[in-house]
């Protein structure tokens, strides 16, 4: 007798996510160049706006706002190769303190007008605490140095959990998403998923995440072992991810998918957010018209993931904390790029000369009224 | 029969700037020690909340809170060697613009919870605005290629406005002062002051402002000739400024000087802040312990000025727009800085394990209490 099939949400949400409009997108590269500055003079910002643009299939786009972090928690078998000296249980603890409002991404979230959302997705012990969102998809990793990290099952459910996270949030309002994460040793994971899906090698890609110089090397060699062993193929984005990646990998890349599908920004923080995004778009590359790079972090794997990605980071303070820091520093970027197209007045409204003297005056202070040059 | 002289504010302001207090700053690197995060993970924030804590002589130091934004507009006599397409009227045009609300500087502002207070500090044309503070030391500078840009006299009572402008938003409450500028041609007389405090050739410094290709040659030949007439003498430095700068450039050095001689974190926006700090810095060396360089501009002579400086830049996203736009980009990363030494737990605090497992459980959650380490 034959059992339901579940739907396949991770499918579903690769085949709803579409291209940029490009109507839209040329219609805020105009409206930039009419507005009350030098062409151009806003850079990066303008270019934010205009994917903004393209992403909501509206000029102005919509203000992105109010904005979620979410914060994907979950350990890794590969901290038994000893790669960080902090202990496992510290990914626990952490969480704990993110919940209790005392972590570096509770501060800044309160500072600059965000949410943040914390999700379960792989604790070895659990946190008992409700305003945790419970979507644990195994107690942690296997150890991927000896084995693959986890089943592809389990990777396309981990997928699947942040697919419906991003779900939540923009149900429950929310119009930017910006990735967090929490998992002692998951620089080591998003290191061999970079030399994965860049076919740099793995003492090009990793970097000393919270630990020393020796703990380096470990990791080095602990990710040279990992992709040995598992020989995980680029082309096959679940499986490459079930072989050396982590659960919050997992989750993060569902919730790129997520926002995509859903038309709604998704901030990324540092190496793990980039990790995810190689992921997310091996899945399918449409899902780079979501992604804004919120900053570089130190790892050089990040650098490498940006570079791959073609993403600009918005801001590069040498931040290597995770949890969803960067992205919540380029929030107001984003903000701020959105606004431009929605406050800013152009050179007719303003009854500003535009360059070259042609202005004349025109009797309507439309902002939407076609330019004068 | 003798007339009372009156109080020389500027030199007043030079002698009242301090050094930074070593040992606030020292206990915030300390409390950055003890946070919940691995040491120095946080970057540039970290060297930003022990600057902030030095300035204010205390740990935590006070959260840089509210702002505004000081904008000084001027015109210039440059404008005259066709420097730019700009015709000069825009600079009190986009002074309406900035009272009106609808410039780059008020969208950015109004998304990041900022004042912008502007000051007539030197237009040809007067501005009628009872908004607009009217501080005119005269209507425009002179053509800096024919003569001096203003008398010695006239570059002092610029500076003293400036720091009286620094004193008045304190006074009425503000804790970080940002830099803002409108002045059309401005961007030839900080090439010009670049050039004349950093020694370096007018090619290397002049960029293209707000012009075009035959407008920036026109522009290094200003500058070139600026200098020739003038011969501007670094170790005179309200002397130089006279000869090449503008009236804003003498606003803004003195709104860094009242900012430091009170104690308030200046933020700096672009070039013209570059070039006006290098005038401040020159009459005190020990005003830098204020200024925070908000971002870097694409103007070659704001990297060669924050490079003298010895400033990194908290943003830099190619924006060449001035007003204060890049300085209030750079805002939410000194208030997040600000806050991590307030609001962080601390290891001992939120019960985390510190890296090594040394962590014992403390009795009490004190913040201020010793590490563990």
């Amino acid at each position: 007798m034959a059992r339901e099939e579940p739907a396949d949400v991770v499918a579903e949400a690769v085949a709803a996510i579409g291209t940029a409009d490009t109507a839209a997108a040329a219609a805020a590269r105009d409206l930039q160049d009419r507005l009350t500055k030098p062409p151009g003079a806003l850079g990066v910002l303008e270019e934010v706006s205009v994917q903004l643009a393209g992403l909501a299939g509206a000029c102005p786009p919509p203000t992105p706002e109010p904005a979620a972090v979410a914060v994907f928690a979950a350990d890794h078998g590969v901290h038994a190769q000893d790669v960080t000296p902090w202990p496992q249980e510290v990914t626990g603890q952490m969480v704990a303190n993110v919940l209790a409002g005392g972590a570096a991404v509770n501060v800044f979230a309160a500072e600059l007008g965000a949410e943040v959302r914390v999700t379960e997705i792989g604790l070895v012990r659990d946190v008992p605490a409700p305003e945790l969102l419970a979507r644990k998809v195994r107690a942690g990793t296997g150890d991927m140095t000896a084995g693959p990290a986890m089943t592809r099952e389990e990777a396309r459910r981990g997928v699947q959990v942040g697919i419906e996270v991003a779900y939540e949030l923009v149900a429950s309002g929310h119009r930017v998403l910006l990735t967090g994460d929490m998992g002692i040793a998951n620089t080591t994971a998003a290191a061999a998923l970079v030399a994965a899906f860049t076919g740099r090698g793995p003492a090009e890609v990793t970097g000393r995440g919270a630990g020393d110089d020796a703990a380096h090397a470990r990791k080095v060699q602990a990710v040279l072992r990992a992709l040995d062993r598992n020989r995980p193929d680029p082309a096959d984005p679940l499986g490459a991810l079930a072989a050396v990646g982590g659960l919050e990998h997992a989750g993060l890349a569902g919730l790129i998918l997520g926002g995509a599908a859903r038309r709604v920004p998704v901030v990324l923080d540092g190496v793990t957010a980039g990790a995810a995004a190689l992921v997310a778009i091996a899945l399918t590359p449409d899902a780079v018209i979501a992604c804004l790079a919120g900053h570089r972090s130190t790892e050089p794997g990040h650098a490498a993931a940006l570079a791959d990605l073609r993403l600009r980071p918005l801001v590069d303070l040498e931040l290597r904390l995770g949890e969803g820091t960067g992205a919540l520093l380029a929030l107001p970027v984003v903000r701020c790029a959105a606004r431009t197209l929605h406050d800013m007045a152009t050179f007719d409204s303003a009854g500003v000369t535009d360059k070259g003297g042609a202005y004349e005056t025109v009797a309507s202070p439309d902002r939407s009224g076609t330019g004068h040059r």
